[in-house]
């Protein structure tokens, strides 16, 4: 199978109260990803908080995940940055730190033009070297993109994978149809919005880029091979058993559920980047109580 | 004046190929600002492009700034930043070098809620100990106050001000209404957008934070004591001196124009941070056109 395809699990980057890195809750979050067969690692993603990291701590997170995988499973690490000069400069580091793909979001303050997102990746793709997936995030960059903007993007060297949000009317056969008419043979389009991950699988997705996987990637896989082996019934049992979840990530934002799954799983309390919150106790019990189901796909 | 009161220049930062602050030319930026008599220098707002520099360089141009400036003109400094931490640290630097005010704009990645913008400012404000002003600028921070928040936040100790951004409905009068209903006596109330600012000023706003004026202080000083002599006739025509160059800011955006600007009024070239792009040749043209008629009121 190519990078960007099947299931992305994307883990949390365990942080100190200083601002470093915890390298060996890391590496228990990697060890438990990695034994359960997923398709790749999406490190440093949003869930990996990449955002509110240094350039430092990013580089060191990616060379203790390194070290930690071992080419046991493809790494695609998040390079996204305000500005390009730090963009390139990551990209730069994560090939030469043996990095397998990248993933770039077009971070943004002030309000970013076509153009000037089109440059961006053209000059960040050529720095990095690596096969990159264009990271379409508009609830966290702010930005937009076009199908057409996409298309150009898809025809640069090394740009060879899109991750799209769940479309608003949820029409995803038809999003791809557009997109692979517009796109190079090859180019490979996935899903985040682990709500919509049955629906885009079985729409035909290629890839999901999948939150949850980062810390349970058993039942995540469980549902990507149900949609792969043609069992629409189990993906949507599945499914089902992940809906009380699904509603949470939605009502708080899933990266601050995932500190408190982490907490309810019994890894060391660590809480997220102020100004987030964690959840409150009440919630956090709705958090326990949903991830209950989850547990029969666990090994 | 009490600070966050008249006229607030916002200057750029000069910065070099490698991100390096260029000093003399901060220099030669803030000595036009003080000569004209402005009421304060907001250094390091959004037109300072401050969420493009590192935390290092952030701090080497409030110092240069502080030296620059020596006590001439109040010197306010933005201080925002993805994380609570590093808006901590910045905000005690800021009273440390010797800066008069603060400007929070609670910028984000994950989207925010209320209480955590709350949060991030009881805990910024606290640890500067300056007078804070709420930056209040959704189309770059993507973050949107509502009345309450700013009545909660304006009962804190050390948050003085706000600088709003246009009203949608153009109904200032009755913004301010509201908000000064909402908000202990002495909480100062203001507002950025350039285009809006003779409005602003018109309807009773103590500040005007000005984008233009970190380059072109006399006609903007021009227009704001216009309003304050009572003179709305001379304010009216000194707006529509400057309405071509409001559509230009409206069209490309005033960090983009001001590059042109600067580049316009012989300023050595330097160019925005990518993935910003500089005006295409066409459009520095148009800069230059609209800025002729504004030469009447420079000394």
């Amino acid at each position: 199978m190519t990078l960007f395809t099947g299931l992305s699990a994307f883990p949390l980057t365990p942080i100190d109260d200083s601002g470093k890195l915890k390298p060996e809750l890391l590496q228990r979050f990697l060890e438990r990803i990695v034994s359960a067969g997923v398709d790749s690692i999406g490190l440093l993603g949003s869930t990996g908080g990449y955002a509110y990291l240094t350039v430092e701590e990013r580089e060191r997170t990616l060379r203790a995940a390194v070290e930690s995988v071992a080419g046991r499973t493809p790494l695609i690490v998040g390079i996204g940055a305000l500005t390009t000069d730090v963009a390139e400069e990551l990209a730069r580091d994560a090939q030469k730190a043996g990095a397998d793909g990248l993933l770039l979001a077009p971070m943004s303050y002030q309000p970013l033009t076509e153009e000037e997102v089109f440059r961006h990746f053209e000059s960040v793709a050529a720095a990095g070297g690596l096969p990159l997936c264009i990271y379409n995030n508009p609830g966290t960059t702010k930005f937009t993109f076009s199908l057409n903007l996409i298309a150009r993007l898809a025809k640069l060297p090394n740009v060879t994978a899109v991750k799209m949000p769940l479309p608003a009317d949820g029409d995803y056969a038809g999003e791809m149809q557009r997109l692979r008419a517009m796109t190079p043979e090859g180019f490979v389009i996935g899903y985040s919005g682990d709500w919509g991950a049955k629906d885009s699988l079985l729409a035909g997705g290629t890839c999901w880029y999948s939150v949850i996987a980062g810390l349970l990637p058993e039942p995540a896989l469980a549902l990507t091979r149900a949609v792969r082996t043609g069992n629409a019934t189990e993906a949507e049992r599945i499914d089902m058993t992940f809906a009380p979840l699904w509603a949470l990530f939605r009502e708080f934002g899933s990266f601050r559920v995932m500190f408190a799954i982490a907490e309810t799983l019994g890894f060391a309390t660590f809480t997220p980047p102020r100004p987030i919150l964690a959840l409150q106790p009440a919630d956090r019990e709705r958090v326990e109580t949903a991830l209950r189901p989850l547990m029969q796909f666990t090994g």
